[in-house]
């Protein structure tokens, strides 16, 4: 089964596609969704839209996984990204994969046990699972495997 | 000039075209976009994204003109606004029409000139503006007027 983990933003958005095989998973790609910070943020938003887009042909996943958006410290932020999440879940409706909505609590009781880890004990649990040579980068890249990984 | 106008949202999306000609406004069309409450989050957003895809091929605007989000007393509501308005926005660059974005005090201004307008008093003047025989209903569909108007 193929999962397609997204960690949505508007500069960047993190995406990754894993495969569980008989209780195994692996990383088959991963990576950033970058836009440019100068063009309005309706072409910013497609821009994310039609790369998810893409990936979501090439990789043909059965489930996308995605973070919940709660309470956010920093209200503008939280407004870009629940409008790059709106982006991303129309493209992934489109497609037609089922949505798997997490909230960090469950991802980080996924890949660490603890709901009170921290990002970096993520990161290390991420690059451990999926047997990495080094930390995924940039963080969104890890997120979005961490994602993929709680809804394997 | 065309102006499609959209107050965006999850249950209903409210959008307007009117049309400015030697200096005069005129509706061409306006109501909402309703998704079932039943269906899943990403379907209801491809679902507005789909309907206003069409109605942009429809009516084949120059401007569409969306009221900014800002900080909002209920979280979970911007947070849904959010997301809607980003497919929304998405859908609107595929489209290729600019994006013009209004504040809440703009929208006020250009329809009553006052910024502590209120609901009805906006609304009172949008039909007074288009010459209606009623006030629009349902609230959406008056607002996303308002805020074509305020672009006009």
């Amino acid at each position: 089964m193929k999962i397609f983990g997204i960690d949505p933003g508007t500069a960047t958005t993190g995406f990754a596609v894993i495969e569980k095989i008989a209780g195994r998973v692996e990383a088959l790609d991963f990576g950033i969704i970058s836009t440019r910070p100068r063009i309005p943020p309706a072409e910013r938003l497609l821009e994310i839209s039609e790369n998810i887009a893409e990936l979501l042909e090439i990789h043909r996943p059965e489930i996308v996984a995605v973070e919940s958006l709660f309470f956010c410290k920093n209200q503008t932020t939280a407004i870009a990204v629940a409008q790059s999440r709106g982006a991303v879940l129309a493209e992934v409706a489109r497609f037609g994969a089922s949505v798997v909505e997490l909230t960090p609590l469950q991802i980080k009781m996924a890949a660490t046990g603890s709901g009170r880890a921290d990002k970096k004990q993520v990161q290390k649990m991420v690059q451990k699972i999926f047997a990495l040579e080094k930390i995924p980068r940039p963080d969104d890249a890890a997120d979005a495997l961490a994602t993929a990984f709680a809804a394997s």
